[in-house]
C-alpha cells in the first residue's frame, strides 16, 4: 500500500459509515479556517502527510505549511493552517494529529540523541523496530531529526547474525557463501558478540561488523583492533543515558530500536480559528454547477 | 483492512522482495524451534497475533499459548514456542516482536492505572488517539489490561465538543438537534468545561457528560451537582501521577490518552531453541507428493 | 469499499473489456446532453450517486440535479440533466439506472408506510435484510423517505434475541452479561416474545425491547404494561396492510424488513436530448494540450 | 471481485468491527447445528453461496445441501444442514439469508414465467437491469430458474439501440459499420420498432433483432414478414400477464427486465436445532496443538 | 485491475521506496522537456499509455503525442515530447518504455504479416498466448498494427478443441450439446485436424472451423469442400515464411501466436532536451498557495 | 501484488466470467492426468509458478515437477506431471503455458550468454528492461540460467547516469552528493562514457563503474587503466554476436537488456494423458460429506 492509501485507510478507521456528529451538527456546507498548533517543544516531522489526510477528506482544501520539516518547535508556536469544509478538518483532525504527533516524536528523539554525538565520528542509525505498516514514515521522521536510516528491510542488505553463523558453520563460511549468492548492489554486514568473532570476520574481509551489546570499554578495543579496515556499529540496548559513553569509543555508527520502537507523541493540537471565511464564496460558484 | 491483510502487508513491509540475509545462508527446508520470551514485568497481550504472524510465512507452523492474554510476565518468562521452517521463523521475528512488543506496552500501562482506580467507582477508558491502521487491537490491548473501550471512531457515538456547540447555538440545541437526527442506537455524549455548562447540559437531559481539563476540585463539585443524574467522564491530560485524585472526586470514568499515544514496547524476545526438531521429519512425507 | 470504488467496480461489472457497440458506432469526443426521467410517481432517493457514475467515466460530465433527494416524482418529470461524452452517458446508463431506481423504490415504500404512522407516535425502522454491500444506500434511502435507521450492522448496537437468551440461560444473566461485557457507548436491546417475557425484562432493567411478532391485541397489553418504562419496538411479518393497526397499538417504533428485502425498482430512464451541445467547444480547448 | 471477495466484503459490511452480542454472550468455542428452512413455496437457488458465506467464517463447518439448485420448495422443507461455531452461524445467518432469498426470488420468478412459455418457441431471456455487483449471480438465479441469459455486459455483444442508429446514420450503415469493427466472434443484434424498421434490418442482413415495444399483433406481423431470416427477440415492458400473449406470436426469445429489477425475497429462514452436537468433540482435539 | 492500475503497480515494481539516485542528485522542484525517440523503423503503439505512465508519477506532465497510433517509424523520429518535473521523467521513463517498446514491437510484426496477406481474402487474427496482465494491451497493439482479434479469453466464446470433443463422443454431439448450453451472445468455432473431421463439422452445422496444423494443400482441399458454409481459419505453427502460402489457400482466417508470445521490443529512447524550461513558472505559482 | 496475486489476476484475466467451452462439454467432475512437455531445446524455468496456476484452480492438484529449474530440455522431454480436474487443466493451460514459455525463454537466452563467458571473468548481469509486473520472475529466470541480477529497481542502488552527473555539476560533486545522501547499505554506481571521464570517476573513488556504449578496444584501455581499484561494467547495446569480444576486454560483468526485453517463448506445450485416472475415488471421498 503506498502512503495515499495507508491514510486513506486510516481515515476509513476512525470515521468508518460517516462523523455522526458532525452530520448532526455542523452544516454542510461550512467552511473553516484552523491552525496546527505545537503544545511542547521539538522537532517538526509529518506535517506535509498530515496536511495530505484533509486533501484527502476535502480536494479543495487551501493549506499552508508555516515551519519547515526538521523545524524547531517550541509551545505555542503555529505549525500550519488550512482552509477546508469544517466538516473535512473535524472528521482528519485526529488522524493528522495522531500522525504528527507520532512522527514529530520520533524526529524529536532522533534529534536529542544526535545532539549527544555531536564532536565524535558516530553517526545515529534506527532500526527495523518500527510501526507495522509505518516504517517508512517513521524512517523518514528518523532522517528530519537527523539521523540516518539502517536496512529497511530484510530485502535491501544481508546482515548475518547469529542465526546465520551457526546455520553457516562458522563466520567465514557464512561470509563466503552469503557472497557467493548475493548480487553485486548487495551490502553486507555481519554481528559479532567478542573481540576474538570481530578478528575471525575482519580475517575473512568483513567490511561492516555489528559489535552487538558490548560494553564501551570492549568497543574501544574493537576499535583499535579494526583500525579502519572496517566500518563498525554498535548495537544493543544504547539509550539516551549511554549514547554519549558509546560514540566516544570510536565506532562509526550507533544504531538506537527506541528511536522508534516506543514513540512518545509530541503534543502538538488543532484549533478552529474562525468559520466561513472568505474563501466560502469562490467555492460556491465551483460547486454551484457540478 | 481487515487483520490478516494488514499482518499480511506487514510482512510485505518488512520482507519486500525476500529475505536475502536466510535466502543465502538458510537451508530451505530446515525447521526450527523457538521461544518468546519476556525480558520485563508486565502485561502480556498480542500473542495470537504475534502468532498469526508466523502462521502467514508458515501455514504448518506449530504454536504453543503458554501464557493467556492478560496474563502478568515477568523477566525471563517464557510465553510461547512455536515450530516452523527456519525461514519463516526468522522472517517474522521483527514483526511479530513489533506488534507483540507495543500490544502488551499498552496492556501494561492500562493494568497500571486500573490498579490506580481500585476502590473508587471510575472505570479507565481510552481514547482515538490510536496509531493509525491499528485501532482495533491497540482497543483490545487495553481491554486486555483491564480498561474499557470509549467510542470507536467518528461513526459509532455522538459525542458533542465545543465546535459543534458552538455551530449549533448552545448546549441545549446542539442536544435537540443531535437526538432529533441521531438513530435510536446511537449514544450521545457532551462536553462542558465550567460547572454552569454542566448545569446548562443537565437541564437539556444530557445522560453522558464529559468534563474537559477540570481541576479535581471543579470536578468534585460536578460530581455534587449531578448527584447521578447522568454519567460523568474526566477527560483532559491525565496521567499517572493525577490519575489517583481524579478518581477520588466521584466520576464514573477517566479517559486518558497516554494509554495509546505513547506506547513503550514492553521488551520480549524471541530466541531459537533447537534446529530441526522432529517435527521436521511428518513434513518431509507431506511435501514429497505435492 | 468505499462508495466510490463500489460504484467503479459496478461499472467494471457492466463495461468489462469495453462498450463494443460504442466503440463501434459513437465518435470518441462526440458529447450530448441527456436527462433522467421519472416514468412512474415515487420518492427520488439516489441521484447524486446515479450522477457520480457518470463522473467515473468522464470527469468533465456537467450535472444538474433538478429535483431534492426526497422530492415527490411523478411521472415526465425531468428530475436531472448532464453533459457528458456520449460514450460515458451510454457506458454509465445502465449502472446509474440500476442504483437509482432500486433507491428510489426503497424510499417509495419508505414514504408511503411512513404515510400510514402519521398521528401516532410510533416511527419507521430498517432492518439488516438489505442487500449485500449496499447496505449503506439502502439505509440511506430509508432516511431519505422519511424512516430512520436501525442497528447498522452486527457491531454498533447489542440485540439479545432468542438463541442469545438461551445461550446466557435467561433473560436478567443475558441482559447482566451484556451489560458487563458492553462499552458504555454500545446501545442493547432485547426480544421478547410474551408478556411473561416482557415483564421479566423490564424487571431487569431493559430499556429498549423488541416485541417479536406479537399480535396487535398482545402489543397493546404490552404497551400497557410497560407504561413508558422502555421503548418497545414491534417487529415481525409487518407489511403496508398491518401496519397502521401496528401503530395504533401504542408502540415506539415498528421494523420492517420488506422496506429492503424486497426492493422493486421505480421506473426512470435516461434520454439523450441532443448531440454535441455547446460545451463541446470548451472541451475541444481543454484537451488540445495533454 | 470474485464471489468469495465479495462475499467476504459482504460479511465485513455486516460484521464490521464485531458482531458484539454473540462477543458478550455466546462462548467462543461453542458449535450448533442449525437449518436453513423454506417458509414458503419456490424455486432454490443460491444455497452453495449462502453455505459459502458460513465457510468463510468457520473454515471447519460441515455442510449438508439436502436439496438441489432449482428444487422445488415448500413451507417448512429442510434446504440445508450446517455444523459451525455458534458464533459463525449467528454471524453469517444473515448475509447468507440476505443473498438466498433474493437468488430464490429470482429462480422463483423466472420459473414462474418460463412455466408461461410452454408449447411456445419462445425461450425466456434476462437483461442487464440487475443488482450492481451481483449480475454474475442473478443471472445464475435465472438460468437455475429456467431462462437464459442475454448478454452479459456491454462487452461481449454488440447490440444497437436508437441512438447508435442515429449516430451512424441509419439502420443499414450502423449493421455495417459495426460488423467492420467487431471481431469474428462478436454477436450482434439491433433494435427496431416498427415494421419498416424491421425490414431495413433484415435487407441489411441482421440475424438477430429486437423488437422494441411493438404490441403483439404488430409483433405477430414481425414474425411473419421475417420468416425465419433472423431470430426475433421482444423486449420493452412485459410482465407476467402479458408474457403468454408475447409468446403466441412467435417470436424466439423475450427478454423480461423485471426478473432481476424487482427481486422479491423468497421467504428462507436459519434456526438453531442443537448446541454442541458430537462433532464439537473432533474440533476440540484439532485446535488443542494448533 | 484496470490499465491505470496495472501502470501504476508497474511503477511500484520499479521505484518502490523510491528513487535514491534522483532523490540524491536531482532537485525536486526541477522540471525538464524530453522527447521520445524512435531508434529502429516499425509501427508505433502504446504512446498514449506511456504519456499516462508519466502522468502518473506527475499530474501536471504536459504531454503531446507527435504521432498516430499506428504511424510508421523510423531511426530518429521524434515520437512525443513531454514537459514534467524531471524526476517524474526519469522515475517513469522505464516503465514507459518498458510498455512502449513491447507494444510497438507487436503491431510491427503483426503489420509485416498484414502485409503479406494483402491481395487475399485472409485476416490475421492473435491468439491467447499473451503475457500475463497485459492481453488488453497486446491485443490493442495486434489492431493497432492492422490485425483482428480472435476470442479474449477463455469466457467470450466457445472453443472446441480435440479434448472438448473426445470428452462428449464426437464432433456433433460436442457441436449439439455447447449449442444447447450456450446463450445466444456466444460464438462458436471447432477445431479440425482431417478433411472428414471438416466433412463431419460441417454436416453438424458449424459455422466456423479452425483448421489445425494442416498444410497449405489440404488446406486448400478443406476450402474447396466448405464451399463457403463455413468461415475457415488456419491455426498452428505458422510463421513469416510460411504465412503468405496459407493465405494462398484460400482460408478466411490465419491465427498467429507468435505476435503476441515472443515479443521483439522495438528501440525507443527518451531523452532530455532541455532543464526548466518555461513552463516551471506557472507551476510555482500554482504550487504556492497548496 | 505478490505473485499468487498476479497469478490469480491473470487467471482472471483469461477465465473472465468463466471457461464457456468446458462449462459446456467437461463434466464438472472428471480429473485427468496431464503432462508439460518440452517442445524444443532450451533451459527449464518458471516450472514450480506454472503448477501453482493449477492449484489456484484446484487446490487438490496432485503435481510432479519431473525436471529440475534449470535443468537442460530437449524436444519431448517431460518436463512435469499433474493430476487435476479436467475443467482445471483446461482453464489454466493457456496461463501456465503463457508463464513458463518466457521464463524458460529467458533462461535458455541466458544460459546461451552464460557460455560465451565461460574462460573469462566477466558475469551476465541483466536489466531493468523487463515486462512491467513480471520482473521479479524474469529476474528469478536469469539467475535460473546462470546470470546474476543488476539492481532490482530504482529504489535498491544508486546508479549515477548522464542527466544526474549534469545535475549535480560533474562527476566528483554527484558522486560526493550521493555519497552524502545514501544511507550505508545503498550500493553506488556511476556511468562514463569515455575515459577520461574513467578517470574522473577513479579520482573521485567510485568503487563500480559503468561503461556505456565503449568499443572493445576502449574498454581494454578502461580495464588497463582501472586496475583493479573498481568494478567494470560493459554496458549497451551487447548482444550474441559481440558479447565474446566485449568479455575478452577483462571487464568484470557485462549487462544485457536483450535478456529480458525481447522475449521468446520456449515451446513447451501440455498434454492430456488419460481421463479419471484413480485419484478421482479418493475426491469423491472427501467431497461427499463437505
Amino acid at each position: 500500500m503506498n502512503l495515499k492509501e495507508r491514510l486513506q485507510a486510516a481515515l476509513e478507521e476512525d470515521i468508518g459509515s460517516g462523523d455522526v456528529t458532525s452530520q448532526a451538527l455542523i452544516p454542510i456546507n461550512e467552511v473553516s479556517r484552523a491552525v496546527l498548533l505545537a503544545k511542547a517543544e521539538g522537532v517538526l516531522a509529518g506535517l506535509p502527510m498530515a496536511m495530505e489526510v484533509f486533501r484527502l477528506l476535502d480536494p479543495q482544501v487551501k493549506t499552508f505549511n508555516l515551519r519547515e520539516e526538521g523545524g524547531r518547535l517550541e509551545k505555542g508556536l503555529v505549525i500550519g493552517r488550512l482552509e477546508a469544509r469544517t466538516r473535512a478538518i473535524l472528521a482528519g483532525e485526529r488522524t493528522a494529529l495522531n500522525l504528527l504527533q507520532r512522527l514529530s516524536g520520533v524526529a524529536t528523539l532522533t534529534a536529542r540523541l544526535c545532539a549527544k554525538l555531536e564532536g565524535t565520528r558516530a553517526r545515529l542509525l534506527d532500526t527495523r523496530k518500527t510501526t507495522p505498516l509505518w516504517r517508512d514514515l517513521e524512517k523518514y521522521a528518523v532522517r528530519i531529526g537527523g539521523g540516518r536510516n539502517h536496512r529497511l528491510g530484510l530485502y535491501d542488505m544481508i546482515l548475518i547474525k547469529d542465526n546465520h553463523i551457526a546455520a553457516a558453520g562458522g563466520i567465514r563460511p557464512a561470509l563466503e557463501r552469503a557472497r557467493a549468492y548475493a548480487r553485486p548492489s548487495l551490502a553486507m554486514e555481519i554481528e559479532v558478540k567478542t573481540i576474538p568473532e570481530l578478528e575471525e570476520a575482519l580475517a575473512a574481509g568483513a567490511d561492516w561488523i555489528m559489535l552487538d551489546n558490548m560494553s564501551p570499554e570492549v568497543m574501544r578495543r574493537a576499535v583499535e583492533r579494526t583500525a579502519g579496515r572496517a566500518v563498525l556499529e554498535a548495537s544493543g540496548g544504547i539509550n539516551e543515558e549511554t549514547i554519549a559513553a558509546v560514540a566516544a569509543t570510536g565506532v562509526d555508527c550507533i544504531s538506537v530500536g527506541a528511536l522508534t520502537h516506543s514513540i512518545a507523541a509530541l503534543d502538538i493540537s488543532l484549533e478552529i480559528e474562525e468559520n466561513n471565511p472568505t474563501i466560502s464564496a469562490e467555492r460556491a460558484d465551483q460547486t454551484s454547477g457540478g
